[in-house]
């Protein structure tokens, strides 16, 4: 029998060891401007290309020390040369990761891209699709997201069964066209910006294309994508359990897809998250964890710097729940126990914890106020005067 | 080339023939007292038993020509002798139709039924699927619907991913049971008894385990069992492109699972979704159209020829879409006018053109009117006085 | 005792006229371009500037014969001189309406207008409201619409109260500084683009302000601005009966604020909504009818035709009602009566009754086909090369 | 200058001070049955009388030390002595508080109570409530709660504007039958058991009629009686600011109004509601603080006390908020300061701080734990049996 105290030391090292191990990509759009239809307001210091976004994806790694990754989004991050970014990257310290691609701003698109009625729009948009995948080869990534904003305004608009036919297609032609240690993660979204009926608008459409295509295609979750009322951490658990869970968007919202800082809307919920994730043995690098926010108008790389930490304190949480005891509650039928075993964690602070587990990393306890001090606001403040900063939206 | 107003004479004789063979079932529940948790307010005449049930369910029948079933729910249902229940509705010029199994209402089954933490408990929901199936061979019904209140209230209750391997398990075991021609239909619900985590809470969830059990499992959609939001007719749409909708149970909300009459809250969306039934084919036997109704406050008898009728105008609507006018302007992008198109149809008044069906039939234009003028409700009303009126709820 | 043929002709003709007479404004901005925050795409002839905007307003005025007033947003529709603006609005057949204020698209209101923290930043919104004031009185305008974005993204952002304060105190100096005549329209909105708390976010909060206020502060109801499952209709009965009711923005939508063409996405709601109108006096002068639209993907002009016509539908059905049947209905308890009284006025088909309303103004029976023979698409697709088209939005 | 620390310690105080003297209700209902319409499921020990659940009441006091009365609900808790009830209570360390009255169960108010298109219905109603105040004026209560189940299932069925008429006449009665120092609190609700029209939905209807009533009526908030998206602390701030914030019933909902332990669903919502009940000065007596909540699956009393504990829990995080330094960064707009602040304080565990707050109360520090080892559960499992356990519903 093992000396509860042991037990109890050995919990704790495996969560220590989960916390410093784990990595969160982050978005190179998160660290340009964005907004609403109403308005994008511009921040002094917003990066002006690939380039500087790399370097702000750097430092949110440099304090905190799981975020090694950074997303690309193409066109927004199209460049000539992709080893030289790729490199470029790497003498920051982080490497490129997901590629997400947009056919959603191109003016042929405005009725769709992969969906559309007319062959030859589609034909454009698959163009990009394999585009895309050109620039996964040129940097090694090994994830191709694929959000379509495909949908419509108006019942009777087009045809909502022949789109799922366009769309099967497309999938399909682009899932053969992955190399073998690629994968097709496919995201779905409730609405916004179609209005009526929206291509892939729940878990269950993504996860039925996902399913044809074959095991190289999975669903990505994103926190915010989802009608009120939904229980995600049960799509989480449901696809963790088939197989098919293949990354996260992070983010929070109160209303629809309000893109807020992860954790900043409902903490517990995305500790509910967190534990379906790790009871269903999702902390592991086949499950990509990335951030997918708009800081609109707070600050975007303490922001950003901030939702890693939200994640990272959902995760500790999780992690210190103390299963055996769940179980047995849960076994037993009794509701409040079982409850409490799960508050219990939840209700821990564990920014102490983090803190220890920084500083093993060799890292600032508090990585918001070392940014803080390292002056990288002044300097790109100050640095990224003229041109044009980078931004998204309308 | 065909003449035009032949073409239009064709298209007339087949809306015709579809709206004078469409089929809908009425739930033996819906002729019983229902209510909220908050109080069920009994009404004179209701029935006390099957029998009684069925014979209103008759009266539906031969007001409206296209109610030809009652469907049944174990226990509330129960009766010795099937085989003369069967026939008591034959004679009464109905059949007994889809079996509705109920797992929820048993004392053992607070925690679950098929999903329970405990074996025993599980046990007995399976013995009562599997009586349910013995009522389906003792009637010769096509159809075993299954609804599971089973969830959970509290995070932490249950483990959410355990109840998925339960479920899939029971629903494996019954589906093994059934005879060649016989189908389980999986239905989901977002919530409600259970208020934190559903068992099957969306149509995904009941897509795939339909998936693995095989062609004999379907989909059931309910109208009323969705978040805010959700697109209906997409899921329509969807599954019967994937050849997995079983049925329909149709009702109408304002706010979440309100029971009410079929096309009272969103006419528009019951056209938009028997579009995508048309559409897709999926006005055939093969899909069962069923109403699953609460008339808390409303008198039980025509509050159900109301809703058979409204299906019949979303319907007649629906046939009326000119798809030719439709395709052609889907295809060249013209939004205003391929909403038009639809439009068009929905703000039909087909009203007499069901009158005119309904004479055809050799049966009164106007269903309710004609059950008035029956005297029916005057007489049990008088005759049904003493014993226990049928009912469900708390 | 009234023969009943002659009661029908009376009815009939106060119909008529109601729907001849009946006033609809229409929004400048609603003519140009907008979208999405992922995308505004942009359209063929599309005003460049404020006249060109009111020549398509009068369009819509020629072809419907009821929208005889074009709504102005400032600084949108910011011209040197408004005496001429209004005179030429006059020379094609419609005046210059409600004015709009924007104090949401200025650098300095990333965080708040009227209520931001700062005294300059309230200062500088103060005094747009009052140049839009000058405006008003510059073209002899009834009506202010106010609508703040203000709000927060996230808890502690601000303080929720000390916002009330601010806005209290700025509504109160624009209330003082309005004319006799002049009105202010007070517009309530759930979220977007605050999205964690916003300032006027329901029309609780709207009516306590304009109750403080004065007889001279209404309540605007935009029938997009909503959270889910809210009754609208009641909203309205209860602003008619404290007589704070100002103003409509008509639009519809499926899940948020998608602005999409009146009527378009539930019918049903727009028929309750102008059965309440009609039903508590308020078809009046008194009560602004105005349309908030955006035609992100559809033509503009026909699509603001098509809503136009949507609402007189809903108002033909509303006006249509047997409020005597309904009445005698409602006092018996006979729930199914009542409720079929209104929905045969909402299953009537109302657009041979429009037509022929139309024909007895002197107009074409369908606007929309009017419109498309009268070349001014292809006239202002043509005409209106170069330049920078109108529109809004990030 | 005052010292840091100092000023530290009379904070903690402060703190201190406020959370040993803070009172929560506890209702009556919450101690026996409840459920679903699906099903109430029977648990052992649950009172069968009012004076039972005054004794379980009095053990949640024991246990938490801050929930010294106990609300009732007529007639469920009809007694032939309210005097002799009071003094029951009195003997049992609480007392009677708050007088809930239930026009929602007789058969007569199938469709309405106050607002029932019968003058006579509504006479019936009336005469409940005065017996309510008699109930008041014999154990000395200062509150009448007024929750309306008034509504209507289907458009048209009653007139919502006369519903208004009726329902300001008679709350106007009632208000002028209330003694000195006695309240009308009026409670509202968005849908349930009415599912079309509710006629006291929202807080700004409740609102609307407390301020024509006078000072003495106040507004109720349930917390979960609101739309999706709804921002409660919104409400709560505004109706403190209009001094018309009489009363929580504290429950918390993933969905609808689903009655769960307060806290268990959204423990970030409560604290953002308490914050705002601290910054607003509502944490005084004359604001009733009550849970309203059914424990349909959970031990009943073990279940009221973890509420009262989570809302004491929420009460602490949000006394702890560093008002000082929140206000200094609101003050500059630095939002991530500004959240932080807050975050700082709901991330927080407060449990220690509960604990040694607990045992200045001379309490256990777990009042779980306390009730556990009491042995009440199974005095009252093995006391209570025979006769019919008291329960709400259907």
């Amino acid at each position: 029998m093992t000396d509860p105290s042991t037990a109890h030391a050995t919990v704790q090292t495996a969560v220590r060891t989960a916390l410093s191990t784990q990595r969160i990509e982050t978005p190179s759009w998160g660290y340009g401007n964005s907004g609403t239809r109403f308005k994008v307001f511009a921040q002094p210091g917003v990066p002006r290309d690939p380039w500087e976004k790399i370097a702000d994806a750097a430092k949110v790694h440099e304090f905190t020390g799981v975020a090694p990754s950074v997303a690309l989004h193409i066109p927004w991050d199209t460049v000539d040369d992709y080893a030289a970014l790729a490199k470029y990257a790497e003498e920051h310290g982080i490497a490129l990761g997901t590629v997400n691609a947009n056919v959603f701003q191109d003016d042929a698109f405005m009725l769709g891209s992969v969906t559309h009625p007319e062959a030859a729009v589609r034909r454009k948009a698959l163009d990009h699709l394999f585009g895309c995948v050109d620039v996964m080869d040129a940097i090694g990534s090994r994830d191709l997201k694929l959000w379509f904003s495909d949908g419509t305004n108006y019942p009777g608009q087009d045809d909502i069964r022949e789109r799922q036919d366009r769309l099967a297609e497309a999938l399909s032609t682009v899932y053969d066209r992955l190399g073998r240690d690629q994968r097709l993660l496919l995201e779905y979204k409730l609405f916004e910006p179609a209005f009526y009926s929206t291509d892939v608008p729940d878990w269950g459409t993504a996860y039925a294309h996902c399913l044809k295509l074959g095991d190289k295609a999975q669903v990505v979750v994103d926190t915010g994508h989802h009608a009120p009322g939904t229980n995600i951490e049960f799509i989480v658990a449901t696809l963790l359990r088939e197989g098919k869970l293949g990354a996260f968007d992070f983010n929070s919202r109160f209303y629809a897809d309000d893109d807020l800082m992860a954790g900043a809307a409902d903490p517990f919920q995305l500790f509910r998250i967190m534990y379906e994730v790790v009871r269903g043995g999702g902390l592991t690098p086949d499950i990509a964890f990335m951030l997918d926010q708009c800081h609109n108008i707070e600050a975007k790389i303490p922001a950003i710097i901030r939702s890693v930490m939200n994640v990272q304190e959902a995760t500790a949480k999780a992690l210190l729940v103390d299963r055996d005891a769940l179980a047995a509650a849960q076994r037993s039928g009794d509701v409040l126990d079982a409850n409490a075993v799960l508050m219990d964690a939840y209700n821990t602070d564990v920014r102490p914890l983090l803190a220890e587990v920084r500083e093993g990393m060799g890292l600032a306890p508090d990585p918001i106020a070392a940014y803080r001090r390292s002056g990288w606001q002044e300097h790109i403040a100050a640095a990224r005067v003229g041109g044009t900063q980078a931004g998204w939206g309308a």
